[in-house]
């Protein structure tokens, strides 16, 4: 490996793409602010990715808009190479009507979304050119591009569409979500269930109808069963109701209350097993709410019930537990990999110290999930404040960051007439 | 007090009341129908109190309207008999900004308010005028007029006001609130506390900070534990929560939420010691949230800490308890009790069978948790609807419904050359 890119580093062919690159800079950095001042709410993508094909094209690329919006084209290899689908998402955090304009203070320019993940967009449209142009020949196919959803409510949907093909799934060796800061890398996916948990009852009085099961004791309950858990701690596993809603007045039993609980691992076993308890607690919730009026009926239930009505402590609460989101587990990969070896390599070749983030969650959490092996990283240019209005990026010399990634592409998928591929193909 | 209400009855003065109260019909629907449609939501009586007040200077009485607006005028009486407060709630249940429109369908008038309490409002000019034309000369004071504040957030305010005044608690021996059905007669007070109870924390990552206190959890805890409360059984005792509210999103440890809780009583006891209760549950529930991180601090709060931070685990989550309402329990008075006595033979001697409605939340309860004899009861007309936007009221004769009234007026201060006071002075 380490030959590998000492051979890659000594070549003509990697020298000129450098210079290629630091000479596109300008341009890199004027298409960046074109695409960042598109709004791309997740599951929102359609203008921004129409946009960023239009871009891919003008590079004399054939561009595949799928069914949900995922923006590729594929740089076929020379031969019997290994494939990697190299991707930055293209939507944001910040709603469609999220004021967008670029303000400069310093070297740095503020707007949100112009770090996450807009600056590794416009980058894939500058390695895209830097390939061409630098004459260099992948022993392998690259998919390179953009992909929608991403962030929050989106879920994964974009990758996860991707991956749902056979096709693709069958095709793609390595994966890189092209996000995330310059010298990071990802190597594994932490995952997430989050739910929406409604509790409905009839509701009444709080004092006319004293005696009735309640949504919101029962949603207590629930919320102090799930408070009690006891959490993983071979991998990092974890737990937490984020907000809770319900009732209409100080003196009603409300009819219905909700709660949002989210739980994330880096262990698919952990996280299973969590979501397994929490399923548990809502029912025993519920069951404990409705037997304990049941139970006290001979005190009050049914004392305060109207003759002739079903009485109060039968008219039970329930829940209803909707999926928001599911984020698979990708289990760490070791640094002995093929392909986080060739990433560490590659930064180190480069000058970058890389920076082992371990688990986090992006969309390589699904081909991970797969078994299909993947990393996530950044590219060229500094930034902070992602997510919140206070987003910034610094595009003072992307090259030095960027480099890096054009060096990886190279040892992942081999060189015709250079060198031989570091990822292998996967038996399939 | 048999005879006491036959000599009434049989007297020319009452008779002659009577028939100036049905020819007055017409007038006191006027002025029904022009009050109602002036907003009165609690805390917000003062143009309504200030037309009424013009009213009732309009037959010649000597107004005074207090510091919260507060409107009533003194009859004052030939001698040495009891003093009776008798008012009716100004303010209404709906917010400033809901329509007013008088509405007519059958028999029917709808309008918001046009009942509870404006009716009884506006028939208290009835009686002003019936007493002043009928001649009659009570024995003791009567104070008359309109009280705000009675619903909702009005906590009773007004009539709380009026008896914190040294000199109106000395004064008065009985209290009606003219309010209510027609022909039902409240005879204690369901007490109530009402609170919001805020629980904050510093707030964080759902992920990223797992190992923090959580408000939500501290809430579910105070909840499930309110839940599991036994509620006495002697007198009837209630207890609610009835909206819950707090979060920002699924990913995030809240720093911050609140519930609405409401318990009542018709005894004081049960609702005190449901109060300490309550108190001591929340208490709890913040310890135990606090201690549960704290105790697991070895298996994860500080081995997710950032090093040169506050501890996860030591970032405390507290409870802030604010009393939003407290109406005191007016302990049932007994059948036998003049007040009550007095107001039953008025309703038979004037051909209605009186309801007894026992415990209700009225102005009432002020008098009453303060020892001061106290009863409510409607006027004249029929009504349904009472809080809903299909509230209405029929006003045809009104004059079956409000004689017993005035009869009871009578009875209560005595009237000079004919009856004795059945309600006695109290010790002062």
């Amino acid at each position: 490996m380490k030959q590998t890119y000492e051979k890659l580093m000594a070549s003509e062919t990697v020298k000129k793409a450098r210079e290629i690159m630091k000479a596109d800079e300008a341009h890199t950095w004027e298409q960046h602010q074109e695409l960042v001042l598109i709004p791309a709410f997740s599951r929102h993508e359609e203008k921004r990715a129409k946009r960023f094909a239009e871009m891919l094209r003008a590079e004399g690329c054939e561009v595949t808009v799928d069914e949900v919006n995922n923006v590729y084209t594929v740089i076929k290899g020379t031969g019997d190479g290994p494939a990697v689908y190299m991707t930055a998402h293209i939507d944001t955090v910040f709603p469609m009507d999220t004021p967008l304009a670029i303000r400069k203070e310093g070297d740095r320019y503020y707007c949100p979304g112009i770090g996450d993940d807009t600056a590794q967009l416009a980058q894939i449209l500058t390695l895209v050119r830097v390939i061409r142009d630098s004459g260099v020949r992948f022993k392998g196919d690259l998919i390179i591009g953009g992909n929608v959803g991403e962030e929050g409510l989106g879920d994964l949907y974009g990758v996860r569409h991707f991956f749902s093909k056979k096709e693709n799934a069958d095709k793609v060796d390595g994966f890189i979500t092209f996000d995330g800061s310059s010298s990071g890398i990802v190597t594994g996916g932490t995952g997430s269930y989050r739910y929406k948990v409604s509790f409905k009852g009839p509701g009444g009085h709080s004092y006319g109808d004293f005696g009735m099961p309640n949504p919101i004791f029962a949603m207590g309950r629930a919320i102090a069963l799930f408070s009690q858990m006891k959490a993983p701690v071979d991998k990092k596993t974890t737990f937490s109701v984020g907000v809770v809603e319900g009732g209409t007045s100080v003196n009603s039993i409300p009819f219905a209350c909700s709660m949002l609980v989210d739980m994330r691992s880096e262990s698919k076993a952990n996280l299973d097993a969590e979501d397994a308890c929490f399923k548990q607690i809502v029912a025993k919730a519920v069951e404990e709410e409705n037997a304990r009026w049941a139970a006290d009926s001979g005190l009050y239930s049914d004392r305060y019930s109207r003759p002739g009505t079903v009485p109060l402590c039968e008219r039970k609460v329930e829940a209803v537990i909707e999926q928001l989101g599911n984020r698979p587990v990708g289990e760490i990969q070791s640094e002995e990999s093929p392909i986080v070896a060739a990433s560490i390599a590659a930064f180190k070749a480069s000058g970058i110290e890389p920076n082992m983030r371990g688990c986090s969650s992006t969309d390589a959490n699904i081909p991970i999930s797969m078994g299909i092996p993947a990393v996530g990283m950044g590219g060229g240019g500094k930034g902070g404040g992602a997510h919140s209005s206070g987003e910034w990026f610094d595009p003072t010399d992307i090259t030095s960051g960027l480099f890096k990634n054009y060096v990886l592409l190279c040892g992942l998928l081999g060189v015709e007439g250079l060198t031989e591929p570091l990822l292998p193909k996967r038996d399939k």
